[in-house]
């Protein structure tokens, strides 16, 4: 018996969306929320936008925002403390993926036992979570739908990757308007991992008829306005775009999986402290050559939604048009071809340490080609 | 600020998956199951299938199928009485639309005063609802996914129809195998309202990025597989594409709201108790002729999901190509192009009840021609 399963949040769309927080946290029976976000939300000044909205809704606050890209356990730690002894009741995040993985995983530890390293892989949660209500302010991590937390063990030095169908969020609330305070790099860091979400999950084992048209959708979206969005922080056509293809995207990859990208994404950002998206789109061409054999069809309706006219190539040149699109598109929002061009450069030691955390990534089960590790081991080399 | 609002249930897909009932339920918090039920689905066996899934979880259950197609108000009330005096927690309902109305209804009312009469229209629902698990044995009604539940007002002859994000189940479990025991002229009539779920949400004014691949997915699907899944009970390809088809239709009706057709069809229900998806089948071509000049680009791109080649027609005469084949899908699915050859014949009288009761639905503030009593007039007219 072969049986799919779909679950998204309640999502919420539109420029100026940002205000019904205060109605979606009464909406879910809130008296107190834990606000989690980040310094760059604060300075630009969208807590302020926040907290009226609360207020005229009678609802209490707690705001915390310790914590850094990649964040790790012991900043959900503290976060759980201060959760627990403000006697907060629900939660929500405004900010990029980080916080709202801090979120995720402070909604675990507030209703488990032990500490969040117990809850690492696939189905561990068992306690109903208290409420979550996620504002996305990038384009994006797709935390604010997916279920997956991703928390770095501060100790190893690795990502621990949550998978349950409780962290998919209660509701997700999307504000093109918040994208506009975002610099170019982040822009297209974010932008490519999107990308990535929309790819690996449309290549993905488990893709089904429920997250195909998504992810196809996602990467015309993608291909079509990512640029303009890096380009200029005021195209709000941009803006809404993108932040349409990180809810599409994100859809897909959290109900069809993801892959190998992410996989290996996970152990250099976990090792190195680099950014997410900027793995993804570094290594995400080189996944495709290795998954090309898996992929030729899906790989050639890819290309069509990057803008390959069907024309008079064959199907397999088609699909290398699809690898050689994400390429050409990385390259135009700014990011460079390997990891030492981008300034990280990697042992043949760390390569060994990586590829062999990376077959053991919960992303790996469902990428369209069996990856070992002396396969993963290679993909890397490449990609240094 | 226009703010877009997406919720569906947590969707489970595939053969067999009735078997998930118990599984669910426990998920949910269930002690003890309202099983809402009708007597086709008794004598078929399914009820069979389900109770050993709630035994094996420990969960107790009280079953209830006093019911009748367009279910009316005083069966809400008895199926009330009985969910209330039996202590159940949790509503289960496995069936056609009917069933999973009645399930509806009895969630708003074991949890709010006064009578369901008073939750008619948009957002009456405040309270919280008891947990709904929805298990649909037809393609398709939609009511295992949408926001809506239609209930017979008695008195009045004629359908309230209940519209709220609170309606929304909590899971919805679609069995493709549960569609082969229904007899062909139900599964023509189901995938007929599919049908006119996918193509009113397609040009609803409320049409969003979120809906409108869903809606022409369904479109396609319908389109190729209706006549094969009408042809033969046994037929799983058909039943499987058909029973995606009514979740993706629902799901675009469900958020992008759907429009005269419905709100026409409601009134010749409510009023001659006729088949819900019959009605929709015959008002279908009439409404779009009448809509047309607000559709022309989404009718012309229906024509091409049903089949169209792109080819060297004009877009008027590409949207021209969407009616008509709407109408021959219907005639191959055998039903009638109107109401008198379907045995129903109504009066001139009658005419001016329903169009101005029709002009007060829901469902045709999101039409994409405003129409006035009149104007319903002349469609009724044309259809009758
Ligand atoms: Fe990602
Ligand atoms: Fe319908």
């Amino acid at each position: 018996m072969l049986v799919q399963q779909f679950r998204i949040p309640e999502i919420i769309f539109g420029r100026g969306s940002i205000k019904q927080v205060g109605f979606c946290a009464q909406r879910v029976g809130a008296e107190k929320i834990f606000l989690i976000t980040d310094r760059g939300i604060l300075q630009a000044g969208w807590i302020d936008v926040v907290l009226p909205c609360l207020k005229k809704e009678g609802i209490a606050y707690e705001i915390w925002h310790n914590l850094t890209p990649n964040p790790k356990d012991y900043e959900v730690e503290e976060a759980t403390r201060i959760y627990l002894e403000s006697n907060c009741d629900a939660i929500v995040a405004v900010g990029g993926g980080s916080p709202i993985d801090v979120a995720k995983a402070v909604a675990i530890m507030a209703t488990h036992q032990g500490s969040i390293h117990d809850y690492e892989g696939v189905d561990k949660i068992s306690n109903p979570l208290p409420p979550m209500i996620m504002v996305p302010s990038t384009a994006g991590s797709g935390a604010d739908i997916t279920q997956f937390a991703v928390i770095v063990d501060s100790l190893r030095q690795v990502k621990m990757i949550m998978m349950s169908k409780s962290l998919v969020p209660d509701i997700s609330i999307t504000d093109p308007l918040v994208l506009t305070t975002k610099d170019p790099q982040l822009t297209a860091n974010s932008g490519m991992d999107a990308l990535a979400h929309a790819i690996e999950a449309y290549v993905s084992v488990a893709a089904n008829f429920l997250t195909d048209s998504y992810a196809l959708t996602a990467i015309r979206l993608i291909s079509a306005y990512l640029g303009k969005s890096v380009a200029s922080k005021t195209n709000l056509e941009a803006k809404d775009a993108m932040a349409k293809a990180s809810l599409l995207g994100a859809i897909a990859a959290s109900n069809a999986l993801i892959g190998a990208v992410h996989a290996m994404a996970h152990q250099v950002g976990g090792k190195f402290d680099l950014p997410h998206g900027m793995a993804n789109a570094i290594l995400l061409p080189h996944v495709m050559e290795y998954n090309y054999p898996a992929c030729i069809e899906r790989f050639a309706e890819i290309a069509e939604a990057m803008g390959e006219p069907p024309g008079n190539k064959n199907l397999r040149q088609r699909a290398k048009v699809a690898i050689e699109s994400v390429r050409i598109l990385a390259r135009e929002v700014g990011i460079d071809e390997n990891f030492s061009k981008a300034g990280y450069s990697f042992s043949e030691e760390n390569n060994l340490v990586l590829s062999t955390n990376a077959s053991k990534d919960s992303c790996l089960i469902t990428n369209p080609r069996d990856a070992g590790t002396n396969d993963i081991y290679e993909i890397f080399r490449r990609a240094f």
